[in-house]
C-alpha cells in the first residue's frame, strides 16, 4: 500500500460520454478508499468543477454501476473553462473541498483543460483515456471503443437483414469526427464492402464502379460504412451522388447517438478497471500529468503534452482487409 | 389431418421485410408438408412470380431458420404487377409450376396484389399480416411488430443514457408511415416525454411549453418520439423549430432501417407460427381470399376485401399514460 | 381525477423478482403523486412490512429506473407473516406511517398474505400480478413472464449454435415451478422438438423413439424443453435415462436465475405501466381486495379470492404445434 | 498476389465449437480464392476427413456468414484419428480431392492431430487458434473468448439484478476446463467479489470469512465466479460447503453451453479475419506447421511443436484487481 501524502482526491469525467466510464469511477474510488484516501466526485466536468457542484463518494455508492452506460457523475463541455479567470474559480472550489489531486476520465479535449489547470494552480492530474472515438494519442485503446463497436455492429446485423432481403445498397454512418477508428474496425466486422474515413477517401466514381462489379459478380446486398465526418449526414450526400452517377439506389442509416450508451462490453469494464485503478496508483505516487494508456496490452503512463499535441493516425490495414474479404 | 385438393402451394414475402417472416415461412412449409402438399418457395414476392423464379422447399430447408431475421425467401416490390398483363404472366408461371393455393406473408399493399390476381386467376388465397407498422386492419398484431418495438426499445434506452449524462433533450425519430403504432409503444415502453404521431399531433409552442415545465419540475433530460410520417427527417424540422422558438437544444436520431431487422422476439415467432399453421390448415380446407389475423388473441379469418379497404386507427390510451407517467 | 379519501399509500414487491417491476412500481408512483396522494416504498416485501423499512417516494425517485431489472424496493419472502402476531406488528407500522392503502406486486403467495393482512387490518389491498412464471389465476398475463421467455430464447438460439455444429441433442430446463408457460412459449420459439411440463408428460421411450425417428429423418440435431418443475436438476434424470435406454448422448443445459432478471421486454414495460396506473386508479376509487389483471387485452379486476383459490390451467395448444413444426 | 504452387486447400474446424469460427472460414476461403486457390470445406473435423465428407467453396457460400455463431462446417471430435491407420486413410481422402495444404481451426487438440497428419503424409497445415477458452499457448487471444466472456457477462448482469434484489451469494459456474481465462475476465467484468479457477485456489473458510465481511461492510448481495475446472458442477459442491460451514445460503448458476453460441463480437470477427487471411498467405508462401497468433496486437507464427507442447499461464492480476474493486 501507497503511503501518499494526497488525503483527498477529486474524479470526474469530461467531454462526450463513453461506456466504461462507470466502471472507470467505481475503479477509481475504491482503489482511491481502500488506501484510506477520500473521494469528491465532481459533477459534469469542468462545468460542475466550475459551479462547485460536488458529492463524497463511498465505498458503498459503487454498488452496482460497473454494468451501467453513461456516467453516473455526469459529463458535459465547458467553453468557460477555456477562460484562466474560470479555472481560477474552480481551483478555488478544488481547494474548499480539500482536494489535492485529480482523476480526468475524458478525451484528449478535457486533457488540455486538466493541464491548464494542473500548470495554474499546481494540483496533479493524471488522465484516463475515455471516448468511444479512440483517437486519444498514446494509448491503443480508449474506454467505450470496443462497446460503441459492437453496438454499431448489431445495428448493421440488422441492416444486412433487412439488405439481404431486399438486395439494397445501404450507406450506414457511424461517429468518429476526425478519426475512422469505429469505421474500419465496424466495416471489417460487419463485412463491408466500402469504408470511407477522413484517411481513406474513395470517389464516387471509384464506389460505383465498385458496386457494379460486385453486382456482376453475383452480391446482391453491400453495405458501405462511412465515418460521420465533421458534418454528421455526409452519409446522404454520398447517397445523391451515387444516384445521379449512376441510377443505383442506396439507402441511408445514420447510428447516432445510440453508439454513446448502452451497457459497456466486458472489454472495456476490464480496461477502465485497470486504467483507472493504475491512475489512482500513479497520483497517490506523486505521479502527474500523465495519461495511464494501454500500448501492446500493456499499461504505460504518457506525458499529457504529448498527448495533447500529437494525433494518433488511423489504421489502414483493416480497411484493407475488409475489402478483400467483402469481394 | 385435411383431406384436401390442393397438391401445391406457393408461399413468397411481400412488400417490407418483417421479423417473424422466417418462423412464418417455416411454419407454413412443414404444416404442408406434413399433409403431403407440396411447396414452392416464390422469390421476391410478386417480382419473383413474374419473372418465374421459384424454389422446392423440402422439410430440411426450414431447420435453423426460426431464429433469423429477414426472409429465405427475400421480398420485394412490383410496380408491374399493378398491371393486368404481368399478373397474367404470373398467373401462368404459377400453373406451369402446378400451383393450385398461395399464402402470402406481407401487408395490406401485397394483400391488395393477391385480390386481383386471385379475382382473375382463381387462385386461391390466404394472407398472413407481416408487417412491423402494425398497420394492417382486422388483426390487433402483426408479425414483425413486437421486435421492431423491443429493437428501437434497446436503442432508446441506449441514448437515454447519453441524455442523461449530458443532461440533454433528444428527438428520436421511429418507423411508421402512416400509422403510429411503434411509436405508441416505444414512447410508453421507453418513457418518453412526448409521442408524436399522425394522430396525435402537437403544436411545437406546446412542446417547448411541456419541455420547460419539466425543467422546472428538475427533470433534467427529456426523450421525444416521432413517427416518421409521410417523409423520414421530419425530426430534423422538429428540432430546428424547438431552437427558434425557445433556445432549447435537441439532438436527433433516426433510428431507420435497424427496426427492420434481427432476429424475431419470441412473441413474434409463436405469433408467426400460430398464423402460418392456420393460414395453411385454411386453405387445404378450401377457404379462400381471406387473412389469419388474431383478435383479443383468438385467431380469426378476416375477408381479404375488409382489410384493404379500411383502416385500422391508433391506439391513443398508451400516448396519454405515456405522457401522465413521464412526469 | 378522483377525489380520493387516501392520502398516502404503500407499495411493495414480494415473492420472487421479476422484469417489470420497476416499471410498475414508476406508474404506481407517478399516478399517485399525480393525484396528490403521498407514496411510500415499502423494502423487501413482507420482510420490511414488519421490520419497518420503509422509505418515501418522490417524482424524481422514479427517474432512470423503467429499463432496470429486478427491483428498486427489493423483494423478500416471509415465513413470519403467515402467523397474525407478525401481521399486527405490520399493520401497526403501516398506520405508524400514515399509510392507508396498499398495492402488492407479486404472485399469488404475496396476495394470499395481502388477504390476510386486509381483512384482519382493515387496510384495502389492490395486487398487480408480477412473476415470470405467468401461473396467476385471472390474469392472461403477468409482468416479467415476456422477458423470461425471450431471454431463455436467447440462450436457447445460442445453444443450438453449438448443438447444430456438433450434431447434438441438448436438454434445457427453464424456469416454472408448477406451470409450464414458459416452456411451452420457449419451446416453440425456440424450434424444439420436445416439450415437458407437468401437463405433458412424455415418456422416456416416447422421447427416444421420437429422437431416433427424427435423426432417420436427416435431423442431425435437437432441443428438448423441459420445466424444472418442483425439483431444479430434473434434466439431468432425463439425460440420464435417456442415455441407459438408447446410448444417445443428450447434453443437459439449466438456465437458471439469469431468466429472473434483464431489462424488461416493451410487452412487459407497457403491462406493468397499465396494471399499476389502474391498480392506483382503482384503490382511490375505493375498491379494494382485487388484483388488476389483463384478460383478452383488455384490464379487468378480479376478486383476490378467486385469484388466490382457482388454477390457472397451462396451454397445450403451444405444445402440440411446436411438436408439428419441428418435424 | 503470392505465387502458390498450391492449387487448392482444404478448410476445417475442429474440436469445441467457438464464435467467429464462421468468419474465419470466410477469410480463409475469400483470401484464397482472390489467390487463384481452390477451397474445400472439410465437414465435422477430422470425422469428416476420415469419412471423405467434403464440399467444394465458392466466393458466394461465405456471403452472410460472419455473423453466425457455431460454424458452417460444423465441428467434431475424433478418437479415431488418433491411430495411423485413419490418418492414412484421411490423407489418401485429401489426397483423392487434390488437396495439397489444410487450414486447421481449433484448439491444441486439433493442433497435434494436425502434427501428425501433417509428419506423416507431408501435408503443409498452417492453424488457427479457435476456442473460447483462451487456452492456447503462443497467441495472447483466441478466436471466441471475447464473445464467450460477454455471454457470460451478460447472464452474470442478469443474475446480479436478482441478486441485489433479494440480497443473494450466487455461485456463477462457467467454463474453462483446465483454464481460468473466462472466469478471471467474467469475474473483474462482473464485479464478482471472489473468482476460484485452478490457479487460484481458496478454502471455503476463507470464502466464508470474506462473505461475512463483506456482508459486515454493508455489502448486500455478492457473486462467486468458479470456473468448472474438470468437472462441471463444482459450484454445486461449493455451495454445499459453504452452506454447511457458516448457513449462508449460495444458490447456484451453471451457464453451460450457451457460452459456445452466439454472434460473434466485433472482437472476435476481427481477430478470425486477421488471422485466417494471415494463416492462408502463410500457407501459400510454403510456411508449414506453425499456428498464427497474435502476441502484443501483432501477428506471429509459432511452431505447433511448441503450442502443442506447452501451457499457457493464466493471468491472476485480473483476480486480485477483481478482488480489490469489489470491496
Amino acid at each position: 500500500m501507497t503511503t501518499s501524502s494526497l488525503k483527498k482526491i477529486g474524479v470526474y469525467t469530461s467531454g462526450g460520454d463513453a461506456p466504461g466510464m462507470n466502471p472507470a469511477i467505481r475503479a477509481a474510488v475504491r482503489t482511491a478508499l481502500s488506501q484510506k484516501v477520500e473521494v469528491v466526485g465532481i459533477l459534469n466536468g469542468y462545468v460542475g468543477m466550475i459551479e462547485n457542484r460536488m458529492i463524497t463518494l463511498q465505498m458503498r455508492d459503487m454498488a452496482n454501476i460497473i454494468q451501467r452506460g453513461g456516467t453516473i457523475l455526469k459529463t458535459g463541455r465547458s467553453a468557460e473553462f477555456m477562460k484562466p479567470e474560470y479555472r481560477a474559480t474552480a481551483a478555488n472550489n478544488l481547494k474548499a473541498q480539500g482536494i489535492d489531486g485529480l482523476i480526468c476520465i475524458g478525451g484528449d479535449g478535457s486533457f488540455r483543460g486538466a493541464q491548464l489547470l494542473g500548470a495554474e494552480h499546481k494540483i496533479p492530474i493524471i488522465g484516463i483515456p475515455g471516448t468511444i472515438d479512440n483517437d486519444v494519442y498514446g494509448t491503443d485503446d480508449t474506454i467505450g471503443f470496443d462497446t460503441a463497436v459492437n453496438t454499431a455492429l448489431q445495428a448493421i446485423d440488422k441492416i444486412r437483414d433487412t439488405a439481404d432481403s431486399h438486395d439494397r445498397i445501404f450507406i450506414v454512418e457511424v461517429m468518429g469526427r476526425n478519426s475512422g477508428w469505429i469505421a474500419s474496425h465496424v466495416g471489417l466486422a460487419g463485412g463491408a464492402e466500402e469504408i470511407l474515413t477522413a484517411e481513406n477517401i474513395i470517389s464516387v466514381d471509384k464506389i460505383v464502379e465498385n458496386l457494379k462489379n460486385s453486382r456482376a459478380r453475383g452480391k446482391t446486398s453491400s453495405i458501405i460504412i462511412t465515418a460521420e465526418g465533421q458534418k454528421p449526414g455526409r452519409a446522404y450526400d454520398l447517397s445523391d451522388a451515387i444516384r445521379k452517377k449512376s441510377g443505383l439506389d442506396a439507402k441511408v442509416c445514420i447510428l447516432g447517438h445510440q453508439q454513446r450508451g448502452g451497457t459497456p462490453s466486458a472489454h472495456d469494464r476490464i480496461l477502465a478497471s485497470r486504467l483507472a485503478n493504475a491512475a489512482v496508483e500513479a497520483l497517490l505516487a506523486g505521479r502527474n500529468n500523465t495519461m495511464i494508456g494501454v500500448q501492446a496490452d500493456k499499461l504505460v503512463e504518457i506525458p499529457l503534452d504529448l498527448v495533447t499535441s500529437k494525433e494518433k493516425p488511423g489504421d489502414k490495414t483493416l480497411i484493407h482487409l475488409a475489402r478483400l474479404l467483402s469481394i
